[in-house]
């Protein structure tokens, strides 16, 4: 493979040539704008220059076509073999990144709880609150420092990015290496400091990074890529290997992998090809087998506060499932109700997102600030609320201990005397994933106050929106799943003897009814809920709740993710067209004047226009003298005229204006192969032929 | 809305016009050639003249956007109203359609066994045998004879038939009214015949034949069309309708709702949208609600030998699923020879149907024959088998009856003594459904004996080879899943103590192994086993079995439902192009002389090349005396010569050969707005323009 050598030579003066910095500069400047965070933050209103779309397929051009024929049957087994050891690298790394996940959150969240919890044992109140607090502002704010300062794009859920980029949209930074540690690291962070915001959003993007970076074989910036994996170097098979990532982060953070699957095909609504749902699937069959692997090694006790957690997260199997006839209009009823609360938050996180983003927009102090205003004020929450709660006696015969020993369990004692607990502690003192266990357990109808749950319900609605805009990651995943169970138990507890559901069933469809309202994404949250909850009987009634609230929440407003995308700026193409696209022809959307470029073309020309314009693509166009008629070779992008084959053309000629560069592909051919250019990148440069010129 | 009765006035002359019977003549024989069969049978080699394909999107050209400006709000509205209620009642009359089939088979079935054990009982073994194999046979024949005179298209599974109908194959009367019935009552005489079929396949053609039904709005040829429907008179409205209906079937077929959704998703693997996903998923929540309210009815007793099924068809839960990695090298051994397993079905299928399809071609008389012959040596099997095996004294301890008592249970008396049981009269001598969940069930690992189980695997395995390509309709998937549940529980009574998995999950691991070496569907094979099982600790297990034992078949052959569209004759494309294919272009696969209509054109040079060529399409050219410039309008297609209102203008016009008929779009335009002719009509002989001539 002599031309991989050659290839390099020729990448090298562009890099790393010192001698002439004019030149540098030159291309410097034509080459991209500063990048944009792409976060949660301080977007509305920055250009949206850095964004590029992503091809779809592969373009079948003539090169292509000769470049497969000449492949050997050596280069497609080896291309196949890469395909397949990706995914397996990439279900293997995110499962062991999401089991890592939670076990840290667990042993970090878990000791605080501990500690708090004997020093108010000892009924040293005012040390627990202050070694509650301060836990979680420094946890918060570890969190918000790294992620204001090192990689700003790790805020935030993660998935509306995701979403864009499988549906097209490629934003500088997301998927970077930076990414992916502030990412694991701030989530972890995050979390354990009891803000209310998740880790499955996180975790999703986490996967995505995993992907991508492993589809570009390492960084390209710290010169780690791998000549295995020229092959890779499209769009179409990274974007393939990125939804594998998607999937596979779903199926660790919920152990869900069937939902993975569903929620990468439901992500990649615009572009879906069969082989990608077997793909998928294998990817988050790894996964599954690789988190129960270390399940089990848990099993033996080593892994301190995780505990023996099994595959299911919250295992609500209980043998008498019934339902009847009658219990459809409660069920519905909470549907229709489930679908407006889910809407109403979908709308005030956008209005809080709002005048967060003119915080943040103030300068990396202001972040700082607003993260760590929010932390305190969910410390006090959380440590305040449960007073307000009355003591109430431990029942007479139950399974657990009463007061619970140690971090979870329902009975938390708090500030009760002895033989009574607080209802309310159990909801707010805990973590989020305890609190869901507590509300989904079926047999504890009585445990709960009904004024309890209205207060927590209240609290974590409001709680979860003000949470989310931080620069921190944070997922919205679980606090929809919280709220939502809450508002289940609330409707449960209402509906008292007119329905035979247990309260824990009905949290369960609380929280389905919460996400069909924000999240909308019906198929994979149905299934998603089935993998959490380990409980088909409940599928019909999941089914309906989700179309309920969906069709409700529908009637006011988009999905949350469509809301993100929106603030974020990105170019996101919704799955149905505005009625007036219609009548947009590609003359409306245009940019002018249109700039053409002859089949062979100064340098200086080139330049020059690449300079004067934002142009995003360029027809190529022999004219008489050249040619008989005029005729359109295609367009060739900016993107293709500033690539390292290009550049180091002119760069080794110590870049002559008068140089002519053959643009059309016969011409170009010819050249390439006197310099021996690799073939890969030849197809790169005319891979974009049938674009528009943005 | 006037012009819908002056269409309908167009229209009549055609159909009933005896007038002319010469001009008659000359539109039937230009209309269609005879249908040919598109059943398993005699396909090798016929005509495939009546297969059209179908459009994926609607077309949008300018009549189409000039006729979508000028609906109003109130049209749109009716159109998603229609749509959606639609789904609705597509997702209604599938789920009882699935629960009416399941009800006849337990009570004919039943009726049958009941009869037939307590003759045994009373030692009358020659008249139970006989009344057994009468029974049988004249279920069968009963079957094949509606299926050979009445509806040939319902032959087999039907899976084959949805599949290309939903890739853009459209064979003629697939989803015919007369299909229909012939398919559902034909389905309940042959599975309840102890043929050994599913009721899956059937089922899954059934609903999809519903929604095309319903699409069309009843049988246009029995005038029961209805004027709302006229908005789904396109090909993608009702291929997404159908879609919908294939995904009911599956959701009616094994109560799977989710396995439904996906098992649509894989099935049109070619084209996919996000808006589809969401309108699958509320049809087949309809299924199942209706399945659900349905069995709550029978809860109380009113289903006869139906019993009090519940929604999981084979319900495993088992509280104690526990799986080390210890566990994995037995799951990938029974993977792999699974996967071997399943690809020597496919292979051995193919051969049989080859020799079938021979002997079908040979007439009504050899069809009948045939499923007479494989009739009387399936009785003969399942009553003489079970001879074979010894008695087992009853087990001491055991929660059920021994031996049992009616017709379903482990512990069959068959001939034994008092106090002693037939393992094997267990497998052979009960429905289908029965022996799965016999085979399922967790805590019989000593019920069965090993020589039994292989006795009852080799018997099962061909049994389903030669009892699929007969002239009833007969479905794949219980068969394939009975004979892998066997195989499952021998790898699990050879694993003897060496697994700590019990032989029932063996079992379903087993069917999940064949299934994915037979059908190659993993994702929706995996959620649909699940879903009948109701065991999601099971999921990585599953998950890795698929994975394995489809990788190992498609290493020697296509799925089964490849095998069998190829044996039909259906020109279906793959989903990965051979690598010839990539050489083609247009003008290598079209057939010559091209035949070109001018913009304005003789009715007689029209009917001319009708009659005399087969081509499907023409270009529409204007030349030089009539423009400047040769221009092309784009392609008129046969069928839109051929559709009602041009029909209709002709023969109006007293067919007079001179006359012209305007073909370019101005012209027609002006011509149809004086004979009004409806819109609808006008854009559907509009909407082909991008197709190519065959």
């Amino acid at each position: 493979m002599g031309s991989e050598e050659l290839d390099d030579d020729v990448e090298t003066p562009l890099v790393h040539s010192t001698s002439d910095s004019h030149l540098e500069d030159h291309f410097l400047r034509i080459r991209r704008s500063a990048p944009v965070t792409t976060s949660q933050l301080a977007i509305i209103g920055s250009s949206l220059c850095p964004i590029e779309s992503l091809d779809y397929e592969l373009i079948e051009n003539d090169f292509f076509k000769q470049d497969w024929r000449s492949r050997g049957e050596a280069h497609i087994v080896r291309y196949v073999i890469l395909k397949w050891t990706l995914c397996f690298l990439v279900g293997a790394l995110s499962g062991a990144v999401g089991f890592f996940n939670n076990l840290a959150v667990q042993n970090i969240a878990g000791v605080k709880f501990v500690v708090t919890s004997n020093m108010m044992l000892a009924g040293k109140y005012k040390w627990a609150f202050l070694v509650f607090a301060t836990t979680n502002f420094v946890l918060l704010m570890f969190a918000s420092v790294i992620t204001t300062y090192i990689s700003p794009a790790a805020a935030g859920s993660g998935i509306p990015e995701v979403m864009a980029y499988l549906n097209g949209v490629d934003a500088p930074d997301i998927f970077s290496l930076k990414t992916f540690f502030v990412k694991v690291v701030g989530c972890i962070a995050a979390v354990s400091s009891s803000l209310h915001v998740g880790k499955a959003g996180p975790m999703i993007h986490t996967s995505a990074c995993i992907a991508s970076i492993l589809g570009q074989g390492g960084s390209r910036k710290y010169r780690l890529t791998c000549k295995w994996l020229r092959y890779f170097k499209n769009d179409r098979d990274r974007r393939d290997l990125v939804t594998c990532g998607a999937g596979a982060g779903v199926a660790a953070a919920f152990r869900a992998p069937v939902g993975g699957v569903l929620f990468a095909l439901e992500c990649v609504s615009s572009w879906w090809r069969s082989a990608l749902l077997w793909r998928a699937f294998f990817t988050t069959a790894v996964v599954v087998v690789v988190l129960r692997a270390l399940i089990d090694v848990c099993n033996s006790g080593k892994c301190g506060l995780f505990g023996k957690g099994g595959l299911i997260m919250f295992d609500v199997t209980s043998a008498d499932v019934t339902y009847h006839l009658d219990d459809l209009p409660p069920v519905i009823v909470l549907g229709i109700i489930g679908g407006i609360l889910g809407s109403s938050y979908n709308f005030l996180l956008d209005k809080v997102l709002r005048i967060y983003n003119l915080i943040n927009e103030k300068g990396h102090v202001c972040k700082l600030f607003l993260a760590a205003s929010v932390s305190i004020f969910t410390s006090c929450c959380l440590f305040g609320m449960p007073w307000l709660a009355s003591c109430k006696p431990c029942p007479a015969e139950s399974s657990e201990a009463c007061p619970s020993i140690g971090r979870s369990g329902n009975f938390k004692k708090f500030q009760c005397p002895p033989d009574q607990y607080n209802d309310l502690a159990s909801l707010f003192f805990n973590t989020n994933d305890d609190t869901i266990r507590n509300l989904y357990s079926a047999g504890t109808d009585n445990v709960f106050q009904k004024t309890s749950v209205i207060l927590f319900l209240i609290t974590s609605y409001f709680l979860g929106i003000i949470s989310y805009g931080l620069a921190v990651p944070s997922g919205l995943f679980v606090p929809v799943i919280l709220t939502g169970a809450t508002y289940g138990r609330l409707v449960g507890m209402l509906m008292g003897s007119h329905s035979t559901l247990n309260h824990g069933l009905f949290a369960v469809l609380g929280s389905a009814s919460l996400l069909g309202g924000s999240m909308r994404m019906t198929v994979s949250v149905c299934v998603v809920m089935l993998e959490l909850t380990n409980n088909l009987l409940l599928l019909p009634l999941v089914m309906l709740v989700l179309l309920i609230s969906k069709s409700v929440a529908d009637a006011f407003n988009a999905n949350v993710y469509d809301l993100l995308v929106q603030l974020k700026g990105l170019p996101y193409l919704k799955a149905h067209a505005e009625p007036f696209m219609r009548q947009l022809t590609v003359a409306d959307v245009v940019r002018g004047p249109l700039q053409i470029f002859n089949g062979v073309e100064k340098v200086s020309n080139i330049v020059h226009v690449l300079k004067t314009t934002g142009h995003h693509g360029f027809p190529v166009v022999d004219e008489p003298p050249f040619s008989n008629s005029p005729v359109l070779f295609g367009l060739i992008l900016r993107a293709n005229l500033l690539t390292t084959p290009v550049v180091g053309i002119l760069t080794r000629h110590d870049f002559m204006p008068e140089l002519i560069l053959g643009l059309h592909p016969v011409l170009l051919q010819s050249r390439w192969k006197k310099t021996r250019v690799g073939k890969s990148n030849l197809i790169q440069l005319f891979s974009d032929l049938c674009r528009f010129q943005k």
